[in-house]
């Protein structure tokens, strides 16, 4: 089950978390629910970060893409640093006990507040999306009496060859300082005194099943690196981004991190940068699953519907990106299979979870897995149709427990 | 600006709901916030209500367009049922003060435990969606001593012509039993002891912008009707659903309430019938703005953008639909227009709000409204990206309040 980490097998026909019954997880503690393997992230983390031990290098966790504060301290305490997009997620690093030295800032949007708390914080770096934003960097860390690290998130105008709204590297994009406009964007921003021009970075896209693009985007950088240098700016380190892949369907090739980081070493070599990444989707989604239980079969027309009780509201990706997610049973069954669109209660026709699907024959009470739902699934939640956000739990080498408990009907309606 | 209710209108260059400028909501409460005008919610539902006085009849509010519970106060105290879809929305009916005896439940995923929730509760009647659900429901009356009063949602194939994701009568959609099978499941539903079969109903998209293919629906179920009641089944109900749409763009047309209330009124003289009526868009929609503030101004190869504190977390309707919504300054300017992107500080393509848009040349700082945003805006708003949901306010007469507070960085970890 190349869409799902290592930890997750079936043993005695039971889809298993390590030693785990995911079906007794479900009994227990209800569903919809996701579970995620910790030892699965923990692995994937030290996959990138033993790759990259000849040279200098900080592997930095995409809170984005899972940002549970049970998560985040297994990162933390693995030695990850973080790539957040907001004072939240600064807020939920803190929380969990990373170390701000160990943060960098990316996004286009940060606000005037966002800035001064991540100054006062004592964050690595901010990836800087425009002008402007320097200006914002500069003026407020002169409030504050202190020098703000900076990188400008360059747009190096390489095509992900990816779903439209997760490739954020092309031209037409909101990201990023044009490739070919942003060594005068490092000249005027050396006036900016405040300012520590330290790195150069860039993010072109996210779920790329090849390193091709990643590996022309640092060609790129380094050619980048060495006019700025020329020009006299001391940069040191180079952040890459995040975007590489998982396999989400069976037989889908995701290149191995191991690769990756195999491929990056060699090109850092003699070169004296530290290099960057900010991983999330190849560290946390084969990771997790959500579990589901089915609620009713139906036909209209001869077509075949399975109705679950998760829906769009736990996981917007098959409506949103038009996402494959493997559906397996947590039984295996000797049923055989029917072809069918698995949906959820939500009422809109956008809300399913596969189309046409070829799956186990299950029967109301029977339970599923949702796979590949670690990364983008809980972040990305919401309250549609009044409908509880579920729990989460996360599954170690001494069992399992609740890390965000499923929300209630009083939740729903807190502060109204 | 037919995008927006009688309440909005400019008063001296300003944006303003009734006599409340909007940017004083925003200077006060800040941004992103969503702003709701009363006066607009209630005008709405008389039109309905009022429009449909010559026959019995019942409007059930669809909440899962915009469940907050003042909101639903509102309605509830204009004299509204309610249709909801899960057990969440039925516990914010009641919490909002909303009659049981008024609340029709709908949906395609309806759980053991929402039954018997509503049931307890003595909601008017449900409207099912298969044979296992009327089982279910058979079931669970049974066990409370209670009869339930049903109706089948029957899919009338017919094509609403909306965007695909919220159309909903076409035969091969998730949603009811098909009109050419569903007399024999009303016959096979009489043999279960705990239904009375009082109702047809039928809800076949959203976003109409022409009442045609309501009616022809109507026609349709009339014609089951007759033969229902010729094969000894008493039905006494007919719930056409929601699906009026409203204009979301400048010079768009859509089907005014009190046509479409006329055009129902005619067709059910002397048919010794109950009209229920689902609307949930039309009647919040355009009593809905979305404030927000432009953080920067951007050019990446030409093309302009306009990064705003609102996003995809606040309104994903754009992302989820290509839906556009009027984005209009809070203070008229003299600076002319441009065309860009508007775009939110979540880090996804996806995430905007326009795309290509001539508006209002605005700068950091100022303020825009994103319009006809009252429905489906907040109640599918998500903490991705670590971001705080927005906070709600409502302006009547006598001003305006906060009905539901910002989420602070507190929340988001609730429970962690």
């Amino acid at each position: 089950m190349n869409f799902l980490g290592n930890s997750f097998s079936y043993q005695d026909g039971q889809l298993c978390c390590g030693k785990v019954a995911l079906a007794d997880i479900a009994e227990s503690a209800g569903t919809p629910i996701y579970v995620y393997s910790a030892r699965d992230i923990t692995a994937a983390f030290h996959a990138y970060d033993e790759g990259l031990a000849a040279i200098p290098h900080k592997v930095c966790y995409a809170v984005k893409a899972n940002g549970n504060l049970s998560v985040l301290r297994l990162l933390a305490a693995a030695g990850a640093g973080f790539d957040i997009v907001s004072g939240g997620e600064l807020f939920r690093v803190l929380k969990a006990g990373g170390n701000p030295s160990g943060v960098v800032f990316s996004g286009v949007g940060k606000t005037a507040e966002e800035v001064d708390y991540a100054l006062r914080m004592g964050i690595h770096s901010f990836n800087c999306e425009s002008e402007a934003e320097l200006a914002l960097i500069d003026a407020k860390a002169s409030r504050l009496g202190k020098t703000a690290s900076i990188s400008i998130r360059v747009n190096p105008d390489v095509d992900a060859a990816t779903h439209p709204y997760i490739s954020t590297g092309l031209r037409q994009h909101k990201f990023g300082v044009d490739i070919a406009e942003v060594e005068g964007v490092y000249q005027r921003a050396r006036a900016l005194r405040h300012l520590s021009l330290d790195g150069v970075s860039c993010h072109i896209g996210s779920q790329l099943l090849s390193t091709a693009p990643l590996l022309d985007s640092m060609d790129k950088l380094f050619g980048l690196v060495e006019r700025l240098r020329g020009a006299g700016i001391a940069i040191t380190h180079l952040d890459l981004g995040g975007g590489l892949g998982v396999a989400y369907q069976a037989g889908q090739k995701a290149a191995e991190i191991s690769t990756y980081v195999a491929q990056l070493t060699e090109r850092m070599a003699g070169r004296d940068l530290k290099l960057m990444l900010e991983p999330g989707r190849s560290l946390v989604a084969t990771a997790g699953v959500l579990l589901t239980r089915v609620l009713y079969r139906k036909q209209n027309n001869g077509k075949e519907f399975v109705v679950v009780d998760a829906s769009m509201t736990e996981l917007i990706r098959p409506a949103l990106y038009q996402a494959h997610h493997e559906i397996i049973p947590l039984r295996k069954t000797a049923l055989g299979t029917i072809k069918a669109d698995v949906v959820g209660p939500v009422c809109e026709t956008g809300d399913f979870l596969a189309r046409d699907r070829e799956m186990a024959n299950v029967l109301p009470g029977d339970m599923l897995a949702v796979c590949t739902t670690g990364a983008y699934g809980m972040v990305a939640s919401s309250n549609y149709n009044a409908r509880p956000r579920p729990a989460e739990i996360l599954v170690d080498d001494t069992g399992w427990r609740i890390v965000r408990p499923r929300e209630t009907f009083d939740d729903l309606i807190r502060g109204e």
